[in-house]
């Protein structure tokens, strides 16, 4: 499990008074993006250096509690599926007290940059990506 | 159905050449926040002048085509559902020929201000949404 | 002068009920894109076939008055300077009753994507520019 | 001076390969938001607590060099001026070896909620603002 450590920032927030909802996709993939970085697949790494990208082809969240600005926030995120040309990543949003905020996942395929089409997924980004699984 | 057109706009791209995926979600919300304003329910209408507002518990989206700045999206909004304290809005994004290239939903339930609690639509409200489903 | 009306969106606003100041600079880009395109050098042309870009290397702004979810807005822009190697463009916003709202101006350069260094104005985008300027 | 380090995330770039200029902005703001929490007037106690706000009147920045995904930037926050009914912060962007990538300025002013007219700066936030001036 990778624990990405959050606080709610002014613009994260609307006029109603709370976290816009699309701001919890976007805090997802931040955290998503480190945890790449941290197993050696950051996006500086998969733009200049990869023959393939990693859209994201379906995203879900749900939103259990609201979030202020200032609010302090973990998000964990751990590897929930792995196919062989896509991957899931499942989060979960948690208050420093363990009160569940809100969840998502995020469904990603191997799509080669030139052909535009799906691949397997390359050996070392399967082994990186397997080691986040949940049960690791 | 409601339609709205959107124009992708160079910061709803990123580094990876393509719309950054939750900002289908914040444009999906655009076109629900023109579709209010037009059945009488706009947000500045809601924040002011309301004691209940309609938070997302609920969002998903596929991400079927990538998109480019430049490219010319039509959304077109219906109401898939509603229910006693919640609502089902589904989105359907499609270029000028009609190809489909991302589709989506968002769940509201109707929540008192005061009290933080769910309530039952308001009838004016749900009047007024109902108005939008598809087959109206 | 090219006018380019917006309407405030939920999450271009913030916790405090105002629209964030960083948001201005972005509606004012997109304004500048629109402008771009209608004289043949928006950015889908300009990323895929232009052998230059036009980064911005000095960008200010004014807000003189309080916007809200759900105001209308135009932003005009115009060619405030054009230099050897670079242009300013400069941005009004006002309300429909053409109260001023706010105001800025954004500096760029002509930037070759290969050397990474500055070019004078190619000819057609120079004589492109030139017909925005306010007194043409 | 206050140091706020951040990582350029994916969504603060755009399809030119680059962070997008008003994100600078939105970091800065980030930057400033995180000192006014750590001198006890964050947006959480300012927003609920207090009857004042403190709307930005005037912002600029100078991008000095480009930034890219992953990019690692401290942003230095101090502040520059301090006057009856407003003040000014400035901010700088370097890397870890010290190149400045950007530079910019905030202008805020001390509005009563109610009345939405300047006042002048309450004491216990001029004193606490005062503390983080250069040369202090």
């Amino acid at each position: 499990m990778f624990r990405y450590p959050i606080i709610i920032k002014l613009h994260e927030t609307d006029a109603a008074g709370l976290l816009f909802f699309s701001q919890q996709f976007k805090l997802m993939h931040d955290a998503y993006e480190s945890l790449l970085e941290r197993i050696g697949f950051g996006f500086a790494v998969l733009i200049r250096d990869k023959d393939y990208f990693l859209p994201i082809v379906h995203a879900e969240a749900d939103f259990k509690y609201p979030l202020f600005v200032g609010d302090r926030v973990n998000i964990d995120v751990s590897v929930a599926n792995i196919g062989d040309t896509s991957f899931t990543f499942a989060y979960k949003l948690t208050l420093e007290d363990e009160t569940l905020v809100g969840s998502g996942k995020t469904v990603h395929v191997t799509m080669d940059k030139k052909t535009q089409t799906k691949i397997s997924l390359p050996s070392d980004l399967r082994r990186a990506v397997s080691g986040q699984t949940d049960n690791s």
